[in-house]
């Protein structure tokens, strides 16, 4: 069986269509029907080569939903038949201190999807069945993508910042991740302010749960909150104005990066110091949070806002990622 | 009734004798009879007005040792009699958040002890008898002072980093700090490597518990430690190799700062994300924890090392601590 994907030959290049031989699943593998994936900026950076980590052809696509349709002699927890999701992680060792303590994310041995293998722009997936995940029932296929990689980065972002509730939470950036940071803070009964350089986008923003918007004029530094924050998620993947969000910071309180920034942060240490207040970085999350991100997404309602496009118009999709005209994730499906 | 202290009459002056009228103490306040005090950095900076908030003439003095010889109408936590302590917290609201959560030294209006009036380089001193410590039995007068600032400062630090047992602790200098540093998480059980740039230093941090030390050279990156750390303490107040010791964390790990660099910190997002690590600011410590270090301190024997001085030599001692050539704190005594 040949599965059709569709690849970027050389650096940059269109997506054009690539066929490969479908392998036989053994082990932990098995072959998933893919229904619909996301499209994230790290395909972008993938198909640009800009980690220099990309292998060619390649074929993009790391939020994949599927439907197991064949699996390999030790798949336990799967079956022929169920829906699932595979996230920007394709595997990991399952062996070290971090597997075994549920943070297979930060495995030294963990292999991104796309940057080992083919990913999901394609009629079929090999997949370890080991990160593929349940998809609950009461999310819907095209818009479940966006969970299983957006989603996962600002869920654990918020938990290991200490998310609970009754918090007041800062999301720096309204788009394919700030958007679902929102409605995971606000549904779980935080009080959010969100801080957009757009009009439409803090208006959005109230839509989805947001208390609170601050407008970010370009080259001023950003206005204060009237809360002191807890937590401060920037999902904003360039140097900001860090002093001033520091400040932002209640006693205690986190700022939290999942975005790389271009430059190293520059950090004034004083108020760090002075108010107590932390740094973290966090990176997508391991299988347990994984497990419990798409559990509160279906409980809690909490749905990416997708822009769905069939997966013959990928190229236009892409570029419409590419140039920050979707709003606020983009789904490539075979379901239209 | 006199108080005959200490003081430096212009910015950076040598101390000379100056006194003031006792105040009688009223409400919570209390006056002690001084038995010792130690030097801190902090009473060079005052003295030289480096954070431009010294008021002149300035007495300094924020490890006072003392014995209660009055106390206001409200004191009812010590008597006439007992032994206390003074650290850099001269008082604080006590009704905000911060200080109802014990966390006095985050209060916005937190007073520091030599930057709101007099210090202990003198006969007697008035205090805030609430923030007057207590001071174990076990714990000798002479070597008590630096604890009260030096030693709550790292001793926070390292519990709001998560410090507990079992864990891989790095202290970055040996010195005032460092040096109680090494004993806190080395006799809490942890195993500790000290960075610094002094082989007689890494003999000596052996000798206070330290199972490992790396030798920095000058203008080099520090070398590995042999294992990832879980916590890595910063006491020294200088831009360092950030980027090189972040390397050193292992995944959610803790970078703990107790000094303010010269310059802001410059930090690379992408091994903070990978490893979904920390960077947290500390100051001083409130007075629960306060308690349980001098607790600590007591029942595990953690004691500083002094270079004791009478109090009338009190010049060369500040030249020498000035010079970094105290081994590892001074003290200014009454009782020699």
């Amino acid at each position: 069986m040949k599965i059709q994907g569709l690849a970027a030959k050389t650096s940059g290049a269109e997506l054009e269509p690539y066929s490969y031989e479908a392998p036989s699943p053994q082990n932990f593998q098995c072959i998933i029907k893919v229904l619909s994936c996301g499209i994230c900026h790290s395909d972008l950076h993938m198909v640009d080569n800009d980690w220099e980590m990309s292998n060619y052809p390649i074929i993009p696509g790391h939020e994949v939903i599927g439907e197991v349709i064949e699996i390999g002699s030790q798949v336990n927890h799967i079956k022929v038949g169920d829906r699932v999701g595979i996230g920007w992680q394709r595997t990991s060792c399952l062996s070290c201190r971090d597997c075994l303590r549920g943070s297979e994310n930060l495995c030294d041995e963990m292999q991104a999807l796309i940057a080992t293998g083919p990913g999901g722009f394609a009629d079929y997936l090999e997949v370890d069945s080991r990160f593929a995940f349940a998809i609950p029932d009461g999310i819907k296929t095209n818009v479940a993508g966006p969970l299983l990689c957006g989603g996962i980065t600002v869920y654990s972002a918020l938990r290991y910042a200490g998310m609970g509730s009754g918090l007041e939470i800062g999301v720096i950036g309204v788009g394919g991740l700030g958007h679902l940071a929102v409605q995971f803070a606000s549904k779980l009964g935080n009080r959010v302010t969100v801080f957009t350089t757009s009009k439409d986008k803090a208006e959005f923003a109230h839509e989805l749960g947001a208390n609170e918007t601050v407008i970010v004029e370009k080259n001023q530094p950003p206005s204060a909150p009237s809360q002191p924050l807890n937590i401060l998620l920037s999902t904003v993947p360039a140097s900001i104005d860090w002093a001033s969000y520091i400040d932002f910071l209640d006693s205690d309180g986190t700022l939290t990066l999942v975005g790389v920034p271009d430059a190293p942060l520059s950090i004034p240490g004083f108020p760090l110091l002075m108010k107590r207040r932390r740094i973290l970085g966090s990176v997508i999350g391991g299988r347990a949070m994984m497990q419990e991100m798409l559990s509160v997404a279906e409980r809690y309602q909490i749905e990416p806002i997708v822009e769905i496009f069939p997966m013959e118009k990928v190229n236009e999709a892409m570029e419409k990622v590419r140039n920050n005209q979707v709003r606020y994730r983009a789904v490539l499906s075979h379901q239209l």
